[in-house]
């Protein structure tokens, strides 16, 4: 397999890979360059200069990059979907020089959810055997994917707004003001773990400040609680069965604390490298392609 | 009784009633006075304006101006809590003319609650006779308290955050441009509750958004189907038992999405005129305090 860029490329943040003969990461560069960040129709001359730093060499793309905002709709592939499967339709936006993989689709229960860039990740965990081929994996983030693998497919997926609810609490809701703290693994993140058990988010969101204000938790608490909260209540909805493993493709930070919570619930939890992870999948989607 | 002046004093709203002669509303006014269209230090001279309109009476108020933020501190009294309570607890902030009614606070299994306000519309509603001594209140709104009332007492009240999290999603999500279509009872509000069931709420919020790119659901419906869905998540909460009763205290719009939902649960729903329990209310404590 010759030389190729391979682009994670996000809604705000980027990440190429200069990847060499057999799969190997040569050099990585992350920056703010996503989609926010490029005018409409200046993505070309963003993959110029990509090739300016990496080498002129052929570049294979994914994520929100293949959205109806990004260079080009790259279109979904509907579950059950096979690494070949999306070497099989890749998006080619400068013809034999630049491709766009699809994006991933599941519905389920009259409930429809996509994705765009985990797919390569989640495909890829399993093709550098990181995760058998049968198996559960979360990629937790602004929004936290799970996906069920069989066969070495991706079965079906959910994503939850998890992050997304908890940055919207922390801007501008009525919680801002109390949601300054650090949010780490401790006393008061398992304590909000375990106040997930109810299945009643909506009110125990607001008894986060009421229990503030009649003493109840140190305001310092807060930020951390809520999230205990919130993650319990993201893996709880997952219905994990006792003692199942859990391949999270995380940050240690984010991934940490969604350890903690699978861990809470009886299940197990290993933390994958989601990087190597993207490189093992965009390398299998190149060599298949061709 | 004598003539006096009544202040549902809230955050950005306010309504004042001049009470008459038994608890008669002679008139009513509303308007945006709430605290945060007043300068620190500018309560005293808003209700020497109220006092220019409504005549030169005494005045009861209640409601977020007891706040810390609002004219003094009325403190909470806590569960359970009787109008009698209420009636021995006002905090005279201009002595012999000027009073607040204190808040009402709950804890339990570890969690605190609070309300301001509400209080005296739930003692009213049952003071008045719209609602049994021993009944399930809930006054929907941004926060939707739900009050359990036992021997005309609240026993004990929970509050959700389910209005101000659409407005979230509404105002700054990843959802926001798809919520922009008009929310009322129908198909779609109907979906959304029955979606509600399987109590994975962070799940299907993000799906609200995918299924639209999926094709599976018209843009112009998620409005109405994701309040559906939040709504019915908040009723879920509460463990509603068949046949029940709920006496909800909202203006028709809200209420009738709630009665709708609490319908849906296969318990029953009544509405009732939270302005005329709040009259009923502050009138009795008025009555009960001299």
């Amino acid at each position: 397999m010759a030389e190729f860029i391979a682009v994670d490329w996000g809604t705000t943040n980027r990440r190429a890979y200069h990847m060499g003969q057999g799969g190997a990461v040569l050099r990585t560069e992350r920056d703010d360059r996503g989609l926010t960040a490029i005018a409409p129709g200046g993505f070309a001359a963003e993959a110029r200069a990509l090739r300016a730093r990496f080498g002129d060499l052929p570049m294979l793309c994914a994520g929100m990059v293949g959205s109806v905002r990004g260079w080009a709709d790259a279109g979904y592939r509907a579950c059950p979907v096979s690494i070949d499967d999306l070497a099989g339709a890749l998006c080619w936006v400068e013809p034999g020089r630049t491709a766009i993989v699809a994006g991933a689709s599941h519905v389920g229960g009259g409930r429809g959810d996509v994705m765009r860039g985990e797919e390569v990740q989640f495909l890829g965990a399993v093709a550098a055997g990181f995760a058998p081929a049968d198996s559960l994996l979360c990629q937790p983030g602004t929004h936290c994917k799970w996906a069920r693998m069989a066969g070495g497919r991706i079965a079906s997926f959910r994503t939850t707004m998890t992050g997304e609810i908890f940055a919207l609490l922390r801007k501008h809701s009525l919680l801002a003001d109390f949601l300054n703290g650090e949010v780490k693994r401790g006393a008061a993140f398992q304590e909000g773990l375990a106040a997930s058990a109810d299945g009643a988010l909506l009110g125990d969101l607001f008894g986060e400040r009421a229990s503030v204000l009649l003493g109840l938790r140190a305001e310092e608490d807060v930020a951390a609680h809520t999230s205990g909260l919130l993650i319990g209540s993201d893996v709880r909805e997952q219905g994990l069965h006792a003692g199942e493993t859990v391949y999270v493709l995380a940050d240690p930070g984010l991934g940490d604390l969604y350890c903690a919570a699978i861990e809470h619930m009886g299940a197990q939890a290993l933390l994958i490298d989601s990087h190597a992870a993207f490189a093992a999948g965009i390398s299998h989607i190149w060599e298949q392609h061709q």
